[in-house]
């Protein structure tokens, strides 16, 4: 009693969150308030209560050394004259950002390179035939990365050129791919399939990675106290590892995955809390790797899983996926997507969860804090990421009897589900999603099965139809209005013409609001833009999968300027990039490899770089004139896309197609401006 | 005019330390009251104006993702009750905590692999006849280690044994150990190295390291926000990145030295700020890696610069080292210490040194700015570590062209004589040192050539004359009085019978204190060590080299497991390490692989850990529970030498030989005491 007391006065010093500030979307603002009412913190009344430390925020704290952690915020009113600012050790603003910043990049690379080469051990045990539960769904795709390995495709015997099996493809390039990440000797395979102009000017930087572990570690190194202490030198090493996680690591998970789970097609669906039903068991999978959902969503598809449900009374096994994991099961096998990173504690405040699982990356540990006060069955199934909490239960998952721990998991929702308290609210909100693109099905769709390359992409772009390209990806904040700035950035863009390429909670985001169909175009785009995807088919915001899936986007972008007439290389294309909402060090680090992969990319929240002004200024102005990318950050998301269209404006116009685009329209805005 | 008087007003806002409080030695005393009067700001100084962020110093600010960083103080007064403190994410203090310690082990295993993978990829060119400056120096010790990496010494011809051509097994030994890094299948060929209990209790815990470079690696991952969340499986992986660096990348590291450079045997040299000469040509050789200062000291000694040097008016080249780099060339050359880690700013503030090399590692960004108050050039040589300053230069070293390099260097040090202002101020305190121990020499002085075995120290351990073991290490801390704790834990232990085996700044500190002298075995010693000490002639203080030659106690320990009669297993000797003054993140992985090998670790200043209770216990209790060693933290150095007796005494119990110890010997308080 007295404890019950004491923690009910601890719940009521916490200050609570405004639900219509939290968030745009009415199921999460909804759920919001349910929590409150339950008397269950998430994170954005933790938001509330708790103030980020501002010296950390602006990239000058450094605690690499036990003499720190020294801070050195700027002076108010700024610097006048010389900076004298410097740790006990000497380092400068300008040093301890720069580290900062580099090992944020070694945190997202490690955590997509890692998931990656899950992948490939996952990979290399189906080629060696040692994993039954998966197999090679998508042959062609391996066929279409082996060369990259320098893996033979065909055999030459008695001057006959023969298909090599299969089999033996599968594991020689598992092999090669896995040795990506540690060979002592070499680059890597990938880098080559960059635009030349562009793997020119990593080879003249010197930041062409030699394995992706390598690259890592070395940030690693050259952070410690004493080592790397010029941040121009210290952000290259940054560069050659974001190099390492988009044109390695993610590439080889994305393109892996593909082989082993198929090359996503667009797929219909729908997103939000709304997906989850009262009458089912509800089943969640969250985090990142689909190497465990693959088998979930088989296993509850199965119809022996789908009787034992309705034995126990439910109407059947609806899954539903969050961050990342849903982006994967979303664009192979259309599963709905629960919710954003954001949301997550929020799907188990319905009451309605019989299960989450998670595996790896944006998972909340108050899940688990949550999940006590229902009756939710949290489960953690990687051997990396294990949780505190006494609740959570652990069910080890491997690759090497994938399909019996799937199922394990399933029977445990299932027989969870009449353990359901009555109080169960789900909201209603949900909204029709299109998704499962990519590299190979934008060329089908935008270049058609006849020409089969991105020209018809590339016509529209140099008459003016399409504007330019843009990837808007990223996180969740808690520290930003939920969904705001990722909305109104996107509605900006395609407002103006640009078509939106998106991945990650990003994606979710634009699924929550509609953006994911077709009949979007009509609704959201300017008249160029509107009519390209009208005569398509296609909504003007295509989701290209998970965060790992980033890699598309720079394959995609690689296929435009394969295709010709919009330059040489990905830095002369009318494109940017963009993280309205971003939260995570993978983030940075896909951040990073745009900008060095020659892409405008901005932020739309603090960069942890601010208190190191000159740091801040080399990562905006001066990376440019070496990648012809640059940092740039931006809060205000009107703001935040046109800065993002007159740098395409400036490229259009760089290659000559301004006028084109001048003659071909102007949207409603532009004429009435005219007209008044 | 105006310029100058802001910047005069700027330093005297600064507050300066009291320079007998800074530290416990005469030359650092007055170089930093020297310093003080030319109004230069030394590390003393910047320890007193910048206090450390209290909250960062107890391990609980986490800021791996930009919704903090989140702050997570202790409530005054401690916890009372439930532990309700989180982090936006839900993060308690043990996952922050955890999160932290182990980026700090993988920030220090990466630097110390790093070091040794440069080593390695020299060592591969040397084998492969690519660099020509270096060539195998020590043929058996490759010989001695090509077993464990399953490489023949001998090939049978025609049912005749041969030995193997040495070219080849070298180029296969150095594949094989560059393969270590990254190799994608197996574990650490070395692991078997040690005692085989200790190798299956790792095996037991699944914590085998993979490759050295993917448990680093895998601790980002595992840090990065939403993956593990509970503390005792992130300590799990911190420890397998600690033992890949123990028993992989710093055993590496040391032994492909011993090949290329010569395995260290005693010499005598001389320690302290003392060692630099006013009238001759005082080049300093700062940082870790040998491979660049073996060639200095190869150009320095040759006599066409001696020649060049005396051409220009100085009477020769002084030599001296700072931090590792001078333990590398200490033990191998006899060239003499001139500075601790601490005092580095201060080799420069003589006036007389007329260039400071530096390589990687504890390099303080200042020196730039104290170089330019005067004539001498500071010169960065290596890729990775440059510095920000203009006034630095930075002549990049590569060991296909060493000697090349090595002497541009030289003559540039030679060619800035000349330049020395008037006001040049050596202080005369330097001591006598006896440095080069290592596994092998202490076989030699202690087992005798007959024997050849560690029984003889072994025999002295169990008839008591030796106490135990103590393994003392570590760098020096801004933070703590410069010294005292090196020297005061040292001298306790010596006093009590314990042999004490250094590295790094302890075994500088020592050197300057004259504790690596045989005669220091009379004046501090207990009867029995002093007894030992005196017959083999040894000092009671053995200097075993650089900071990745913690690996050669690691080895010292298993001879003595090996030798008999003290146990089966590292944990079950009465040894205790010990790093009174760290504070580089490689501290903390030394002090983690040696808690993992069995070794009760105490360490002399704050522990990161103290914000989260549950952790700090569980690092200093569990532990033992596991693999036989602790962690601990005392700050008064002579409880702090105590506690080392005591798990000294409390193993000896345990053996059954505290007994032997009762009879044979009583220091002289004891005896007084008894009396009393």
């Amino acid at each position: 009693m007295e404890k019950k007391e004491k923690a009910v006065k601890k719940e009521k010093a916490l200050k609570v969150a405004d639900p219509v500030k939290a968030s745009i979307d009415k199921a999460t603002q909804e759920m919001i308030a349910r929590a409150q009412d339950l008397g269950i913190d998430t994170i954005f009344d933790r938001a509330e209560s708790m103030k980020p430390c501002n010296i950390g925020m602006q990239g000058i704290c450094c605690k690499n050394c036990s003499m720190g952690p020294c801070r050195l915020p700027l002076p108010k009113g700024g610097i006048e004259g010389e900076d004298t600012r410097k740790g006990l050790c000497g380092a400068t603003p300008n040093t301890i950002a720069a580290r900062n910043f580099i090992r944020m990049i070694a945190g997202g690379a490690a955590a997509h390179s890692d998931h990656g080469r899950c992948v490939a051990e996952v990979f290399l045990s189906v080629a060696r035939k040692e994993s039954h539960d998966y197999a090679i769904k998508d042959a062609d795709k391996l066929l279409s990365i082996a060369p990259y390995f320098d893996v033979a495709t065909t055999v030459e015997v008695d001057g006959e050129v023969l298909d090599r099996d299969i089999d033996e493809i599968a594991v020689e390039v598992a092999e090669k791919a896995l040795n990506e990440w540690g060979k002592a000797e070499g680059e890597l395979y990938y880098l080559k399939r960059a635009p030349a102009p562009l793997y020119e000017k990593w080879k003249k930087q010197g930041v062409l990675p030699r394995n992706i572990d390598r690259e890592i570690v070395e940030i690693m190194h050259r952070t410690h106290i004493g080592v790397d202490q010029d941040y121009k030198n210290l952000i290259k090493q940054g560069t050659r590892a974001a190099i390492a996680d988009g044109w390695g690591g993610s590439m080889l998970a994305t393109d892996l995955q593909d082989v082993l789970f198929g090359t996503p097609y667009p797929v219909q669906s729908e997103a939000n809390l709304g997906v989850m039903k009262d009458d089912h068991v509800n089943l969640i999978v969250h985090g990142h790797e689909p190497v465990l959902s693959e088998m979930i969503v088989a296993a509850a598809q199965s119809p022996a899983m789908v009787e034992y449900a309705k034995s126990k009374g439910a109407k059947g096994i609806q899954l539903g996926g969050i961050c990342c994991t849903a982006n994967e099961i979303l664009q192979r096998h259309g599963i709905p997507t629960a919710a954003t990173f954001l949301q997550q504690e929020l799907a188990i405040i319905t009451g309605a969860c019989d299960a989450m699982v998670v595996d790896i990356q944006c998972i909340m540990q108050n899940l688990a804090n949550v999940a006590k006060c229902f009756h939710t069955k949290l489960i953690t199934t990687h051997p990396i990421a294990k949780m505190e909490q006494d609740n959570v239960m652990h069910i080890e998952f491997d690759e090497h009897h994938a399909m019996e721990d799937a199922e394990k998991i399933v029977k445990l929702a299932i027989d969870n589900f009449k353990n359901r308290g009555a109080e169960v609210m789900i909201p209603r909100q949900k909204n029709t999603q299109i998704a499962g693109f990519g590299v190979e099905s934008i060329e089908y769709h935008l270049g058609g099965s006849f020409r089969g390359t991105y020209y018809t992409l590339n016509d529209n772009i140099i008459n003016g139809r399409i504007r330019g390209i843009a990837g808007v990806v990223g996180c969740n904040n808690a520290r930003t209005r939920h969904n705001e700035g990722h909305i109104a950035v996107v509605k900006e863009l395609i407002k103006n013409d640009v078509i939106v390429l998106t991945t990650g909670c990003n994606g979710i985001a634009c699924a929550m609001e509609g953006l994911l169909t077709p009949e979007a175009a009509s609704v959201y785009c300017g008249p160029g833009l509107a009519e390209v995807c009208e005569t398509v088919g296609i909504p003007p915001v295509l989701h290209l999968g998970s965060c790992v899936d980033n890699s598309r986007i720079l394959l995609a972008a690689t296929e435009v300027v394969k295709a010709g007439g919009l330059g040489k290389d990905i830095s002369d294309l009318p494109a940017a990039g963009s993280a309205p909402e971003w939260m995570s060090e993978k983030a940075i680090s896909i951040g990073h490899y745009f900008v060095t992969s020659g892409v405008y990319t901005v932020f739309g929240y603090m960069l942890p770089t601010s208190g190191a002004p000159v740091f801040h200024d080399y990562l905006s102005k001066e990376l440019e004139k070496i990648y012809g990318g640059m940092w740039d950050l931006e809060v205000d998301p009107v703001k935040h896309a046109q800065k993002m269209i007159a740098h395409i404006d400036k490229k259009r116009k760089a290659l000559g197609i301004d006028k084109a685009r001048e003659r071909v329209l102007m949207d409603m805005a532009s004429r009435q401006a005219l007209e008044a």
